[in-house]
Parts: C-alpha cells; structure tokens; sequence
C-alpha cells in the first residue's frame, strides 16, 4: 500500500500465474505448455528477421498475422484482432465489449483471471454453477446480462462445450457480446470460429501459446464480427500502438501456416492424454474428460494438495488450485511420452506406498 | 460504432502513430527510431534463445532486465518496472499512479499519447503552456494535481528541462506523483533517476526502442521508489501476466550491457543532430536546440506541411503536426550521415526553387 496507488490499485488483487521455475531439472506440467517445441518453419522466419530491421517499430496492425489467420479460418482480415497474449485480448475485450452496468456471467470454475478483469475494468461478476458433472448449463445463461465468457474447453476441468450449446446461448443474447476463450479448442473441440458470420455478438478468443507451441513468444488473437474487431483496436489503439514485436509478427506466420507440424503434434499430445487418462483411471484417479492438453484428476483416497506437494519433491510440478469445489483435484499437463510415464511412474509409487 | 461497444470506447479518440510504410525504399525519418542496428551481442543473445524454449511461458517478472537495469544505473531491482514498450509502462502508470479525482498537468505541446491515456483511465488533465521558447516553467506546476508528467527532453520539441527545474517541481508535488518521460534522454540530457533515492514521487520512465535501437523488440521501463513500482506491477499482473517475451528479455539484457555500442552509436547521432541543425541553420530554418534524436524546425518563408509533402514526393519522410502552436514545424529524425545528407540536398533544393 502507498499513498501514492490510485484507488483503484489499491484494491486490485492481482492474477497470479503458475510457477516459472528458474531451474531447469523439473518436469514441468504445470502451466500447459506444449511438450514439443515450436514449428521448425517459424524459428526459421525469426531467424531471418533478426538483424538490423530491429531498430524499425514493427507493424502497429500486425497485418501479416491477421491475414494468416483470416486465411487459416477463412474470415477477412477485418474480423481478426492480434494481441500480447490472449491474456491480453481478453483484458482489452472485458474493457471495449462488456457493458459494466450489467453483471458479466461466466462459469463459478473457470480461468482465474476473469475476475482480475472484472475488478480492473469496474465490472460485475455473476457466476454461474456448472453442474455436478462441471458441465455449462446453457439455460443459465438467459439472466439479463452485460456479456459472458467463458473458455472451451472450460479451465481447468478440460471439459468440452458443444457449439450445439454455444447456439443457444448465443441465440438467447442477441443484445451482448458471447466471448469463447478457446485457448485449448485445438486438442479436441471444434472451434465456434464457424458461427462467426451468423452471429454478430460472438467473440472468439485463441493463442499460439498453447497448441503453436510459442508460450515464450506472446501472441494471442481475437476474431469475431468487424465492429466488435474495431472496437478492441480502439482499445489498443489508445494503449499501446505496437504490441506485437517484429520477431513475434514473422515467427507467429510461420507457426501458423506450417498445418503439418501443428496437426503432428498436437497428435502426439492427444494420444497421450488418452493414453494417461485411461493410466491415472486404473490407478483409482477419477478424470474428468478432457478436450485440452491437460487433465483435472481426483483420487478418492488422497489428498489433492499433498499429492502435488510429494510430486514437486520428486521434481514434478502440476498445478493445485485451492478452491471451491476443486480443492480435491489436481491439474496436469500433458508432457511428451517420457514425462507422461515419469509422472505416472511417480504417482504409483506414491499411491501404493501411502 | 457498434451497440456491442462499451460507453468508454465511443468515447475514445486512439492514438495515432507516425507511419510504419510498407515499403523499404524511403528514408525514414519520421518515428525517431535509431538509424544504427541494434548491438550485435543483443542480436547473439536473442539467436541463443532461439529454439525449443519457446514453447515455455517466458519469466513473468523479466527479473533479468530488471537486474539489468538496476546494475546499470545503481539502483535495486525492487525499483525496476518492465513493460511491453514504454507506451505499456505510461499505460500502466496512469492507471495505476494518478489520482483521478484531481488534474494530471502536463505541457499544452507534448507526446500527443497523454491525452489519450486520460481518456483511457478517466483522468482530467490540465494543460500548462509552454513558454514562448517552448521551455517548461516549474512554477507553473506548483498548482493542485493528481499528478504530472512531461517527456525530457520534451516531444516533439526536442527541448531539454534541466535537473534543477525538475527537483523544483518535486520539491513542489510531495504528494503527487511526478512522471519524467525520458525516451530520448541518452541523447543529450542527464537522467532524473539521480533522484530516484531523494524523492519517493518521482518515476521516471525509459524505453529501448531509440537509443538502444530497438523499437522493433518492444520493452520500456520505469524507474522510482519500490512502492511507485509496486504499483506498477498490481496493475500488470491484474492485465498480462507476461508481457515480454523469451527473446526480448534476452535481448534486453544484452543490449543494456553492451555499453560500448550504445556510446559508439549515440555519439554519432549526436554529431550528426549538430551538424544538421547547422546546415539547417545556414538554409534559414530555426531549429529548438534538441537534446533527443531528433530536430524540430520552422522555416518563416515555407509552409511546414506542404514541405514535409513535397519531401515525401521524393521519399523522405518526416513527422508534421497539425495542431495550435506548432503547426508551422517538421520534426525530422536524425539519420545516418548519408539520410541526413539526401534530406539537406533534398530541402536545399525545395527551398530554392520554390
């Protein structure tokens, strides 16, 4: 506290992410990063721009990766949004696209920082329970509201929403704007970005951070109908004219054009998760099923936080969260074969020796 | 407009940048970027990063730039803020260090962004007019504010605020927070970060992309008391938990290390702002002595915008401002020896034959 913090910061409880180790000998599934590096095509195109254009601003619209995106979804430029982040997109998104005098509605088990937003932003929260089996309940979502948001698949239970689902909560808010956060679609969900030309009230919010492989390079994009679109870029507009980096612009392209080393390896990452889904279920775990590149696991005899506690001893760390509802569960992220075996290897021995 | 806008963005009126052209055969001087590549140990730096690794989230704190800059300028890290560009940071610190209930005072001719962080955070501000020399008056700051800031050497003049007239304006303000904007403060003037540990008011913001040539990486950062800082970073991690990315913070790094290319290049670029002030000089233009890497200049007997038209037709771009006071000016980034000798050749000859 200062006297000098505007009222606002004062009351502001910051997000707070999962541990960055600064070592290198853990096995990290804690933050849902892609076991595989990135596209060989995109390190290229970094490469190639590392020199003297770095003393240049970059591209302030960031026109090259809209155009990849528009091509890759077969939208028009003009319906695509880029950002530092998808963190950042939504951050600009709470703030251009809800209204604040009415409450936002998202899921009471969601990503965390929907609430940081709202508190940044002066927005009113109002969640809505999933249900037993943590399953979106479309008919909540007919409340009188000032947006919704909402990932798919839902953080962090990796539970999928169809888009029969998304239909109609979209048709049940024409008046506000519906925000998929689907920063995990690509592991096993199909995309809303097919409802975008007939729904001018929905947003779709992706990243390369998770399924490019390039949480090290702060690329995040929105795409929706072209007034919503213009609406985040007088956001940006009036924040930071040139968020995205010229190495970022060149390697994110790439990334996104090289279909052959996405659809690879986010394979791989899909048949091993089924594959240690179906290892932790015969250990006595109950998994909830997941459509992303992570598992949100229970085990009725033992205690969710000290089972990531003994883990973190062994030099594996998966992400706890102590809240309501799912205190008793533990989230992992889907590692290459060897890390998805050491986890399990681990988690035997502490199961059957505790 | 959209319904689907929130009340503030109808409001806003963006932020323009100068032109980033598409094209590569212009000589550039219209953002102030460095004409000189970045060091090329940042370059080494940023290629030694460049793999696999960028499938994990970078460090969230940038605590390596941090180190950097603290090492640099004797400071701790504790009093180090890292952002996406040192628009992020001026962002960043309106919303989190400005009491909105008072007016933010800054100069009536400065970086024409202020106005639209206002907007942005709902802050009031006041203008203070410039002397006739466009020079600062620190008695014009003793009036009540919620806080105040003024880039130095001031944009787009180029004019430097001595040390002493700063320290007036602290001594002034106890309670408010005191922004120094110092993006070209390698060129010419004395930084105000000497009076970081004096005054517990004063932030002082920097940014990499001018004189460590590298716009096109984008990281700024500010400097003050740990609390400013502290600040600083509940309103970051309420909005993007990493802002810099893997190879920026490597590059960073480098590139405040590598003192003896950031000397060699601003010692250049300081001769070379002399020299074109005297030319400019000899050809009838009166030119505010600039402390930054770039010049301001009238010429009584041409219009400023169509010269700067005229330039353009013959691929010389430089910045014009159509507003009060300084409409009758060009600003003119300070390039290499031979840009700045096709731009003297090019006017020579505009201001002869017209």
């Amino acid at each position: 506290m200062s006297r000098f913090w505007s009222p606002l910061v004062s009351q502001l409880e910051p997000y707070v992410p999962g541990e960055q180790p600064k070592v290198s000998n853990l096995i990290k599934l804690n933050t849902n990063e892609n076991p595989y590096p990135p596209s060989p095509a995109a390190l290229e195109a970094m490469q190639a721009e590392m020199g003297a254009s770095l003393r240049l601003y970059p591209d302030p619209e960031s026109s090259e990766i809209k155009a990849a995106v528009a091509e890759y979804y077969k939208l028009s430029p003009e319906q695509v949004f880029v950002g530092n982040g998808s963190d950042e997109v939504l951050a600009h998104a709470f703030q251009a696209l809800i209204n604040p005098a009415k409450p936002l509605l998202y899921p009471d088990i969601t990503y965390s920082f929907y609430p940081v937003y709202c508190q940044l932003y002066g927005i009113t929260p109002k969640t809505m329970p999933l249900d037993a089996e943590f399953a979106i309940n479309p008919a909540d979502y007919q409340t009188d509201n000032g947006g919704i948001i909402f990932p798919n698949p839902n953080a962090p239970t990796g539970l999928l929403l169809p888009l029969d689902c998304i239909k109609q909560i979209l048709d049940a808010n024409p008046d506000t704007v519906v925000m998929v956060d689907e920063a995990y679609i690509d592991f096993g969900g199909e995309s809303a970005v097919s409802l975008i030309n007939d729904y001018d009230n929905l947003l779709v919010i992706q990243t390369l951070s998770k399924s490019r492989s390039l949480a090290g390079l702060r690329v995040g994009f929105a795409m929706g109908n072209a007034d919503l679109i213009d609406g985040l870029e007088r956001v940006k507009n009036s924040f930071n004219s040139y968020p995205i980096d010229r190495l970022a612009i060149k390697g994110s392209v790439a990334a996104i054009k090289d279909t052959a080393w996405f659809e690879m390896t986010r394979g791989k990452i899909i048949a091993s998760r089924e594959k240690l889904t179906h290892e932790l279920q015969a250990l006595g775990f109950s998994v909830i099923p997941s459509a992303a590149n992570f598992v949100f696991a229970h085990h009725p005899e033992h205690n969710a936080q000290q089972l990531g506690e003994k883990l973190r001893d062994n030099k594996i760390i998966v992400r706890y969260f102590n809240k309501p509802r799912i205190s008793e569960y533990i989230r992992i992220t889907v590692g290459t074969e060897e890390e998805c075996e050491a986890l399990m290897s681990n988690l035997k021995s502490l199961i059957t020796t505790s």
